[in-house]
């Protein structure tokens, strides 16, 4: 058996334990041919996007690690994709898997984990593996593609003045695992949750949605920009887990502005929209403004270049740029 | 403007000069958000196929040709994928990119060639880059997702007893141009044709199809496993260019037969089927049989490795291993 019928094998049974129906979108053929063919639901959109894990950027570098997540790198890579789906507000069906594989990673034993996490997100976001490419290289790179269906979408550029933010879950806690890898927090780093239910129940309620994977301060830039307005960020609001709550405020609030890879969901909801009960706590933020100008305020009093508070005088991080 | 802006800003620019309507199946949101939006045409199946280009793998390791090849790795890294689409009866529709570029090519003159070939090829086969995704890497990774939509596909899983085996073009002008970087076939390496307008022709008339990129002997493998037949090639009925005619024989025989990477089409149809007239010439190889063996002929002659015509004694090459 070589490399290629491996991959094949070990991916094939990994998907045997629990192939679901698809019944919303029949898969009328998978792996095994040239291309894909799914049979899209009738009326509904079609939703796409694509996110390459690397090694030694998006995951350690060294091989005792990469030998040692495998799960959680197979995890990731889908999961981030679903992220993507879902601040969309679409329902994630399938996903094509592109992996260029290192000789040293070519083995059953890393495979089955790999397999075992990357359907393990499968599994929770209810999507099958349908096609995929599998080359040679030096180091691990994934690239997935996911495709998801939906009825209405919500998009960046369509929040409006007066609107609420929201944010759910807890921010800042991937990041900070980042810089401290012993930390309790390390599995939001490793096995981000995409907030499934919740981004599906705001499809055709939220304004405009955003996941976050850049750091909420740029990724609500990205909604604000490409929607023309402002917005006002009340600090003592943002959620933090018990873990960063511990953390000194000026460095827990970094963190919780500029952190990366937490994808919980950053959306706007017309002022005084009743809260949706989903799996998933959210949080009221800030407010849309008519004004095109990225306010943060903590406890009702502007931070600003002009007037920091010493606790806030931000060091030069990512996001940090679009201030002031 | 950071790398990241600059990549947008060149696909934009070079993007913009061609947009087509895409009436066929609107793109309702591009690039900027955190999926691409596509209304499916009614009643038409989504087809969908990844395939990686790696440095050093499938183009040259040395930082020189990458440089001086970024037009063609552009344009091939978009026809590959065009090809695995037509090669189901596909039309082609859109791409998402997934990049991994190192800090070398991360450069305007760089990308501008790579951006001009990538929409070279976009737009020979109607297609938009309607989404993905820019990593760092050392090395050059490109991911390209490809979409199509089709009534009828074509698999590879149907061919059937009695069948005519056809070939579109010329086979093993690729491979022998592998091994010759200064012959004039050398395009046909670097700029395969993909055969979108045949391929969209034999969409509810081929009874099984496939593109060459493993080589011909080891891709009609793929349909006769699948279909649970075999086949009877003709030897003497390979198509083949002017240039590799000049090859002794064996030799070209082998590149014929096991060189990959011609994106030609390999199809069936039910016998004595009026050849389609379309822009790309084919030709009738062999047949499909009941038996489960994949005979070759040359003249009238079986050639095997009891009865090895000394001028056909194939050496140990990849497609070998399925012979006798």
């Amino acid at each position: 058996m070589n490399e290629f019928d491996l991959i094949y094998q070990t991916f094939l049974a990994e998907q045997s334990g629990f192939q679901k129906a698809h019944q919303f979108a029949m898969i009328d053929r998978s792996i095994g041919d040239d291309c894909a063919v799914v049979t899209p639901p009738y009326g509904q959109k079609l939703v796409t996007c694509t996110d390459t894990l690397v090694q030694g950027r998006h995951f350690a570098d060294d091989w005792n690690s990469v030998e040692k997540l495998a799960f959680e790198i197979g995890y990731k890579a889908v999961a981030v994709n679903v992220s993507d789906l879902v601040a969309m507000g679409a329902k994630p069906h399938s996903i094509l898997l592109a992996i260029a594989l290192p000789a040293r990673l070519a083995n059953s034993a890393w495979l089955n984990q790999f397999a075992k996490g990357l359907f393990f997100a499968c599994n929770q976001a209810d999507m099958a593996l349908i096609g995929g490419d599998t080359t040679k290289n030096d180091k691990l790179v994934i690239t997935i593609t996911a495709q998801g269906f939906a009825s209405q979408c919500v998009y960046r550029h369509t929040a409006n003045v007066g609107d609420d933010i929201y944010v759910s879950g807890t921010v800042g806690d991937a990041g900070f695992a980042l810089h401290h890898l012993d930390s309790p927090l390390v599995h939001r780093l490793h096995m981000p949750t995409p907030r499934i239910r919740l981004g599906q129940a705001l499809a055709g309620k939220a304004s405009a949605m955003i996941d976050i994977s850049d750091g909420l301060f740029q990724d609500l830039t990205h909604i604000a920009k490409q929607s023309q307005v402002g917005f006002c960020l009340n600090l003592e609001n943002l959620p933090c887990s018990d873990v960063l709550a511990k953390v000194p405020l000026a460095q827990r609030l970094l963190y919780q502005l500029t952190g990366g890879d937490d994808y919980e969901l950053l959306f706007t909801l017309p002022k005084d929209t009743p809260l949706l009960v989903t799996d998933t706590a959210v949080c009221k933020i800030g407010e849309i403004t008519q004004q095109i100008d990225y306010r943060l305020m903590f406890y009702h009093q502007v931070v600003s270049l002009e007037n920091p508070y010493p606790f806030l005088t931000f060091p030069n991080l990512t996001g940090y740029q679009h201030f002031g």
